[in-house]
């Protein structure tokens, strides 16, 4: 089995750590290749980095999907906002699974509830956004923000766990959270350490989703074309290349 | 007062109605320019078409906000689905409206609820969403689709306003629907001709949208800098023109 | 454009300050007139107040309707709790917008969420009440209460800036507010004040249902009649004058 | 003990019915008496009617309370849609119970969900309004209206059981309802009879109210005056005569 | 009148004490007959005490309903989280009534809102899907839990009552609760008490059971065997003695 | 790996059917023994079922749980209602999957929104609990109920599949549904039959569950002791034999 990890932003080492985190957790038997656009932001922080993401993630499923007989059999969005996920399963039928929503499936299935620690202030909006998308709301405690940017958390990992910690500390014990969904790719590997430290179970949701979307093709199930999730309609989209052409 | 009304999508036709519309509410001393970007689909139908109008939006925005003395007092997105309008609003402190918000806000003072007619059902979930986005779900007692397109909405009225009539029906009698929003810039201008054959009020959106941005211009409001919505953090965006850097 | 600003209490100064605040933002060419009914209590504060207040809200709109040749073509309930406003659309079809709900909706389009800040305690069930009416209560992170009495935000400016000033900055660090509505009639005119001292947008109520109505009179709409709003049934309403009989 | 049975409208013979219903189930040394302000409307179908009722429902409190020895333990507010119920909490610490909650409560008790059929289709959104204010909408499977008038419902028994009886079965059938509140009081005393017909328990909201508010008094119970329900602030009610000043 | 008044754990005094507040509040022709089950957990804290203390309380419904004559009218199901409520209304069509929803409805009628004060944190999940079982949830501020067991809150009385005083003042000063549900059958006796320090009503929810099973019978009200809650399909049930067979 | 599915009910084809789909989906060095508990009923249709297959799951684990050195990673919950799950998670921190949250997991990677086609009518309120809590009600466009028992969902595929198809079809039809999941474990291994014959995904909720439940010992993830999953306090269970005393 192959697996297509799109990071849908270009910060390299990223890349590089959602690709081995995601062949940690799979089958020795399941490849998953991590691949990042080449336009986009460097990170995702805004609505703004998250929409001109989403082109460029769109461009890697299409240049598989394009070929004539296509290396993988799905694709993992690698972005806690899981952005234009809809769009993404409009474009192929094979199993595009979000990390954002694959943490909180995998945190349901571990505890009556969990909550989420993430990066910045700002992206709360965003990161509650994402958890009404999937539908859980219900089950969320509480969004916790730290002063950390995306870079950061791949690049000053003691601050980082620093930062998680004391942030899962605060759901625990103010929100009642019992399990935490680490809410970045670039936070990918720290779930153990966090563990060592917590007294609840830490989602690497580059994890979750590599295992859900394994989950997916061994079922041999494919995205429902009935309705929202069909073909784009022929149409002319103006200034993208062909490859973006219906 | 000068308001920049930006048609997400690339049909010029659409542009020049949204155009006419808006001008035809507003105050005779406020200007509504209508521009398509010239990037992006030539229609919006699904959540694909959605996200690569995007980035031809925010272009419209930041042209505008980039020059020395910019010439725009507001912003209208003028697609019912509101495309990136979180975005947009990050990257400019004036106000910017959206047709689908709009159009709902307008509804919900005229009657108990509303029901959205609108194009072809594929479009229902991006509908919902938009429903969901401005938080009035329990007053849209429901989303009624039809088998047009975007560009049969603006180029054969008469069958636009035969399926709009048979889906407002509908909605009336067997949801209870109190008024009518059309879910659709290209539906500009067919308000009067349904609420002629109609028991309800029925919104044009890009109408409702003129003058809610003309009211929030008025009232001397920008957009909250606070948190949600501050200038993006300053990085690299690659692949995209100058323009687009922060 | 003629409009009716109705303050449901009797409190003079109020109506005063209410047809000052609404002629600020309308166009110069549309003329605003604060009446008062003649009963009613001086303040409403309670679900007591609201209900007494009513009677004479709808006798201020039929004395205007049962004119041969009306001189109104809206009318504004001008206090945040929007008293009566669904008896106020089944007795006329033209416009009536509450300055609750106007608040909420030109809030929601200048953040990504907001917070009430209002008088006394007690008043907290019935402003979340009037949140739950406009269908925006997942958009409003809190309703804020002060010290203040109704007639105190009138006569005691400086203690009411005071007052507001730290509830408002309460609703932003503790509950993440990102605009905020100012929830009572005799705050009208302090939003500039307010927004002098915060980060965030201020909405003078008032101001917001002003612009409101004058947009739905521009827009040439009128109330749904299908259904909920259509005029009462006629009969017998013992001990009310003429007047009130349909 | 004595309970005094407030109908909100003049319609003197259904004061009667409902004092004959009430007196019905509750025990042998509990006298419930029936009556009816002498202003307000003589039926209740809009939102019109049921404020205009409200200043009569306060009066009716306001008189026992005024007495130097209240006779009166507690009161029922015989309008299913409660009309102005909270202001009924805040003028006494006795125990006051709309028909309509109490219906709701019994319903929740005996069955899996409920619907509501009631009279003309003007009536739903007020009857879906008191749905949600005793917080039950997720047990209700529908609003059914009939053709009746409120009025027709105690003079027209036959009519009214016949249009009550197919709008239970469409609500049973369509609705999956597992329980049939009555939402008019003008309905009281045909529960026997629909039962007979049905498939399902039939809920008399009169004869619901008269044992509830039997059984708040039997705990020793009153209303709490915290908050919400504190007695309202003593001001000026221009227009209203000394019985309602504080 | 004949209630059987089952406690689902197999601690003695606690029946003894339901046996008490049951009788208290109940008309003097009444009589409320307390009941263990001789088999289940000595207290009910976590899921595992609740699913096993529900084979139990069947068997006490089931041997009642066998009698060829049974002595009973109706059945109260005496531990806060109602556990096995509806296979009890499967097994009778006499009405069943949950300590947990009684005092619910029971709070609903004296204020705006209420909160549940009970033991255990752990306990909170269980406690919280009871409130959401009655469909209750938009009207409960918060459950409070303390440090109390199940058996402490029957043995050391005064352990009890300052441990609830505490939870109740948090409740009513952070959560704004205008009425207290204590959330144990175990504190059954103890509204009193506590009353008299805090400034809201308490309900003791064995009591408000009691009164209104009581009323259910007066009304002459049966479960609803339409379709949930029908007797259950005749099958083979291993390992369980004839008594649970259909 | 090692995983235990426990099939709630005694009817031992039941078992045999779960044991093979399940082995049929996960890795081949995994080995999923289906196991039913020795008392309990012979299938699960009403609350009362349910509530007495809950003592013999829990026999299934705490067995294995009790042995010195436990042969099992993990155990799956193998009936749609997931009976017990919350009570499975207290005595174990092995990870405990039912098959009615994992079928609506992944149904919610594949399809904008689903619905459940199951059992009996009389379940429909019991699934429609399965799903509020898995938290997913918002997706869940609809129960689609049919005339078949659970055993015969096991004994007889031919009329199996014809009503599932037919209410599958309805479900697509009416609900907008866009994937299905297969609300019994009898139903296992028909969804290629029904993908056949329908335009959507349909989901073996036993299928489901074995990979999430691979998946999560892949990730080495155990349940949350924190609060909720504590393992239960050590208490007299009366008529319980040792092995479900702590």
């Amino acid at each position: 089995m192959k697996i297509k990890a799109i990071n849908p932003n270009t910060t390299e080492e990223m890349t590089q750590n959602i690709q081995e985190v995601a062949n940690k957790y799979t089958s020795p038997e399941t490849d998953v290749v991590g691949v990042s656009p080449d336009h986009g932001p460097e990170s995702i922080e805004s609505y703004y980095d998250d929409y001109l993401s989403i082109p460029g993630v769109l461009e890697e499923i299409l240049k598989s999907e394009r070929e004539e007989d296509s290396a993988y059999d799905a694709y993992i969005n690698a972005c806690w906002g899981d952005p234009g996920i809809n769009a993404c399963r409009e474009i192929t039928s094979k199993p595009v699974v979000g990390i954002g929503e694959a943490s909180m499936y995998i945190a349901n299935m571990l505890g009556a509830n969990f909550s989420v620690v993430t990066v910045l202030p700002r992206a709360r909006n965003l990161t509650e956004g994402t958890v009404k998308k999937s539908g859980l709301e219900d089950k969320c405690q509480s969004v916790r923000c730290t002063d950390l940017t995306v870079v950061e958390t791949e690049h000053d990992r003691e601050a980082t766990v620093s930062a998680l910690l004391e942030a899962s500390k605060d759901a625990i014990r103010e929100d009642n959270a019992e399990v935490i969904c680490l809410g970045c790719a670039g936070m990918g590997g720290l779930d153990r350490e966090l563990e060592a430290e917590l007294p609840v179970p830490v989602i690497d949701s580059t994890a979750a989703a590599s295992v859900l979307t394994e989950s997916l093709v061994r079922l041999g199930k494919t995205t429902s074309k009935v309705m929202t999730y069909k073909q784009p309609e022929s149409k002319r989209i103006e200034g993208y290349e062909q490859l973006y052409q219906f």
